[in-house]
């Protein structure tokens, strides 16, 4: 049996040092362990635990910034809403990539995602008293569940990995008929499990949440990154998936974190359904002054919380925005480079003896995109975790990432091509040390 | 009796269009007015509505930011608690000009100081069970309410018009023993009325808020603007007055929008006591998922309500706290052009008949800086209001600035030096029409 790389006592020593809980790493955790080891063994580790992109921002961002520093917008308030520009632009791009129609009103600035999702969650709790559930499609992004938890709103789950299709209609109708949930949220492509919710799905959805008054609310953090399809054309279908293009009570978030590797400057869209702006919920008045729901967002959530997202990161994303929609940048092509590195990893770690946790996507096989789920039999996830450790190789586990299942979650986007040998041969010593 | 500019007809045509209730109009009302009435008349308002800065801010922070996108910070994260460049330029600043030692742990990065008074307010509210109401030092910036309503908290006023030095703590006191208060909040400088709290007044709150367990929220919107006093230099007294030099229970905030002219990016410092930095308060836990004060304050709440303000700007406003403490920044005296048009504007509103409402702080004459607070003898707040429109002077009521006591309030950034003689004009004949 060949010599494991790190020895066991190494990492146990590191454990013991640091304190943390060998059993439930949490991902910055695992991301501490890793840079102890390397400084420490001087083994440069393939580093697939943090889910941050790793593609330069398209070069229309900065040259967008540098000319609103130069016009002094970073001296003037931005309204809180949002500039006209990314207004004018997020609903000319809703219109060429996802077949969205929506007037300017509706889309507002949000500072990152998870500002508009934060403020969704709260407004999806108080428009119907006694509705203050949020009913997450599992697995999910564990931030998105601590905004409910800091709401202080009860919160409940329905697996995707388990309920697709008319299954998951059917047990969506069944746990809104039960009156407590204010609103539903998912994200697709999911975090960690790849998953997309097809046509189908979003229009049972729609209607489930129409009909029982519930708040549909789409994280749309991967927009276009399933790759299994082309929706890099602008005003061509296929279109990106949407819940907006079939009912009335929806939240689309938009970020540009992934989608334009623009993740610094935390500047994302909230689009709100045209159906939903300008209706009025009473109960909204008590904390947000206003009925109407498209105010209550703008004028209640996001003016309390921040007065707005960046002046010049709204140029910058507007400048991106526009340029996809005249066919001047092909944002999906930028970011398809993940998942020839997700195929590259998946074969790999397959011929290693790993299988794929969330292998099935309603049927078809699951794309490679961003993330990779993995177990390797016989191995609790938490043991495999801290195993491929001591090969250099860092993963957090699927339960650290929301997941209710066993296994890793590997992000593929700092793993560089000239690391693939060095994965390969390390999987492989892995693989014959198990064997 | 001479012509009024314009005639009642006109604005009374354009306030039965707009809808607006002229006996109670809101900022962005009288905004929109001012802009229909220019539109009908071609008379050129001189605006003084808007409490919004108009100074360019110092070049420091524009360079920052290209160098920070020339870097491609936009295309990575920031810690969501701050930059560490941002984290250190904060306590050598806070060094310099507030004479107050904190640890750059204690120095975190939110978007815009309406981030920070939100969170802070979610934290006093849960710090103990049963003490959720937000305590104000009224006249309070109406958003700092509205967070409180949108948290779903109580919120109390104490009135700092009628209540100074002892009298002030001592009701601070009566109130605090209530029990149910969990935060102090105040702005000094005040907006509107420009008073600001004394050294003894602060050693006194801080000792109060100690004693009895409760948040001081100190929000710090106009840095360095109380111009009596000359805060100019880093490391020399006079040093700003800030709580954060007496008590254990104090979150500071230091908002960038007027001190730095630096609105557009919302950008600003929380600063926590260090003293509570590691404190554990259980019932932190339940929403924020750690008791340690914090450790809340950055993971439970600017993680889930951003994760982090904009990259490039952490870096601009780090360039300039840097360059203000190495003695190469003067922000102060950029600020005191705003205190030079109060002084102006100040003598010709007198000399017209007008008084201010809020003249005493403290025993001491009040300063001239951002605001002015004006009454005229006879005229109730709104019809005062409706009045000066009618000769081309726009101002909001001190009543929907957050006071409750009749005037108006003038912000002096948007008047110029050109316009001092058409606005003496103005006033001279309004005055001579009341004659």
């Amino acid at each position: 049996m060949p010599d494991i790389p790190i020895p066991r006592q190494t990492l146990e020593a590191l454990l013991a040092q640091t304190g943390f809980d060998s059993g439930r790493l949490a991902i910055r955790e695992v991301n501490r362990l890793a840079s102890l080891l390397e400084a420490k063994t001087g083994i440069k580790f393939v580093r697939m635990e943090f889910g941050v992109p790793n593609i330069p921002p398209p070069p229309q961002a900065a040259a967008a910034e540098r000319e609103a520093l130069e016009a002094g917008t970073h001296g003037t308030y931005p309204p809180f809403d949002g500039i006209p520009r990314l207004k004018r632009a997020g609903a000319r791009f809703l219109k060429a990539f996802l077949d969205l129609e929506v007037g300017e009103e509706c889309v507002v600035a949000t500072c990152g995602s998870m500002q508009g999702g934060f403020v969704a969650q709260a407004l999806a709790a108080r428009m119907h008293p006694g509705r203050e559930t949020i009913l997450f499609l599992d697995p999910t992004f564990p931030v998105s569940q601590l905004q409910a938890r800091f709401l202080g709103l009860p919160h409940d789950g329905l697996e995707l990995g388990d309920l697709r299709g008319d299954a998951l209609l059917a047990a969506l109708e069944a746990r809104l008929e039960r009156g407590d949930v204010g609103g539903v949220f998912w994200s697709s492509p999911n975090n960690p499990s790849w998953t997309c919710l097809n046509e189908a799905e979003l229009e049972g959805i729609a209607r489930l949440c129409d009909a029982h008054d519930a708040l549909a609310i789409e994280d749309q953090a991967y927009l276009g990154m399933d790759f299994r399809e082309d929706y890099s054309q602008p005003g061509e279908p296929p279109f990106v998936p949407t819940v907006g293009r079939y009912g009335q009570n929806w939240v689309l978030l938009l970020s540009s974190s992934k989608a334009f590797s623009y993740p610094g400057q935390r500047c994302a869209l909230a689009v709100i359904s045209p159906g939903l702006h300008e209706r009025e919920f009473p109960a909204l008045e008590a904390s947000c002054g206003t009925a109407q729901f498209g105010h209550a967002f703008a004028h209640g959530g996001l003016y309390v919380t921040t007065s707005g997202a960046s002046h010049t990161a709204q140029h910058g994303l507007a400048a991106m925005l526009e340029a996809a929609s005249d066919g001047e940048l092909d944002f999906v092509a930028r970011t398809r480079e993940y998942g020839e590195r997700a195929r590259h990893l998946r074969k790999m770690f397959l011929s290693a003896g790993f299988e794929l946790v969330y292998a099935d996507d309603n049927g078809a096989a699951i794309g490679d995109g961003f993330y990779l789920t993995l177990d390797y039999p016989g191995l609790e996830s938490g043991e495999l975790l801290l195993e491929l450790l001591r090969y250099g190789i860092s993963t957090i586990t699927l339960k650290s990432a929301g997941s209710s299942r066993d296994g890793l979650r590997v992000c593929v986007s700092f793993v560089n091509k000239k690391e693939y040998p060095v994965l390969e041969e390390r999987l492989a010593q892995f693989s014959e040390a198990r064997a």
